[in-house]
């Protein structure tokens, strides 16, 4: 099976944040991974773009009931109803996860995917001093980094 | 985005269960479904042999944290942790769903898509005293039947 | 600990089925548990109005966000924001399971409870051709049936 | 209703922590709080002894299966089969949240708090370089913050 990374940031993000997240979109899909985000807006949607620009697959995991509410970039849209409890959902799912930027709901992941033993690593995260954690240089070291740890 | 369809089945089935639920994944991925199901044995693998085989894509969304619990065929396998509270996220993220044979777990998704609307029908399923909803004649006509019925 | 016990059935119920649940209630605090429900109207409410006419603790587990949606005989009401999702909950929680009446959401309760082995029972339950259970002949018997079951 | 505050801390948890947070279940009982917290030991253990030696009333909320796992003050354990996932459940079901130390699963609750909206506050937590939030200077006072905040 391909390897599954997650990837997680805020619903809103910066221009250079977007930029990040979709060139790590693009070198996950390269390199055969399956992408997992919260399938909304912000870094969930630019990473979704980068994948699906790359021709790999991403499948958003959303809080509400109506798969519509996915970004157009999503490939599998699966609508949990569950709310934020979601959040939860995606980091056990993921064979690493990575964040970009985020606010509260990424720490959320961060502190989840920390607890329940899944890596996770910052791709200029605004964790510095909440976790301590791996943070990668680029979206290419990133990607390197969550494929190799996904694959142990 | 293409239509999602879940097969939900028993963990153990008979051969003519399995040969149904096969033939019904084949036939939900040359119509352009993805399929999801509940990544286990039984019909949950008969389903993903069908889908493999024809080249589709087939999600499996699984009870325990071990992504490796998954049957062979499963292309992507979503650890849910969640135990059999994972019934709900299946028929949930559904456009509509399809059950064969089945016992408990599949009558609580039958159940579950019923009370929360999701369109369900039945395929030699196990639950004629029980439910009412449609009963499909073959597994041409039961994906037919779902491939319309989530495109509404 | 004092045992747990779920009492489920639909949102709507019959003025008797109604009666049944209240019963229940007060005769289940009688003898020491601790009621679970869904917290909602129809059997949910009227069991909550047994318990707190016996004095005893009910505890409603939510679909929505807002603990407000409970009715007024809840003692505590966990607002779970997991929709129908909840359902499973409430007899994973339960050390027996109650059902009077019931349409499809209690039928997916009695059928989670059959498949990862919660105690489960009918009084005046709508499900005779669909699972097998004990059926209770009386408020008074199931009351007992649930105790005991639940402390074994 | 009775407000409901949830208490979290980390499952080992300093003797200073352990004083702090059975001096905040005491002070909660006292002022009429139900209290949740998620069943197991330190902080979820001191702070469930400060409850029931008040008099009170504490509810656990358990990752496993098997309610037996709670701590022996706990008055009503609720196993929820969904492993760390449950801490979304603690603070959805709070009308404020406390947290007392902690470690990775308990600044998932605090970041999941923020992100929802339930109020939290620290009371020697160790989230000071993580997130803001108010920071309150005794169990005294921050009891009486949780109430207030709850009732609102």
């Amino acid at each position: 099976m391909k390897p599954i990374i997650a990837v997680v940031g805020g619903s809103s993000c910066s221009a250079s944040e977007a930029q990040l997240a979709e060139e790590l979109g693009r070198r996950l899909s390269e390199a055969g991974a399956v992408v997992i985000c919260g399938g909304l807006t912000g870094v969930m949607e630019a990473v979704a773009k980068g994948v699906r620009g790359a021709g790999g697959l991403v499948i958003g995991i959303l809080p509400g009931n109506d798969a519509r509410e996915a970004n157009a970039h999503i490939d599998v849209a699966l609508a949990t109803g569950m709310g934020e409890t979601r959040n939860a959902l995606i980091v056990r799912a993921a064979g690493a996860v990575v964040a970009v930027g985020g606010g509260h709901g990424t720490l959320s992941e961060v502190a989840l995917a920390l607890r329940i033993g899944t890596p996770v690593a910052g791709l200029q995260d605004r964790f510095a001093g909440a976790v301590e954690m791996p943070r990668l240089e680029s979206p290419a070291a990133a990607a390197a980094w969550a494929i190799a740890q996904a694959s142990r």
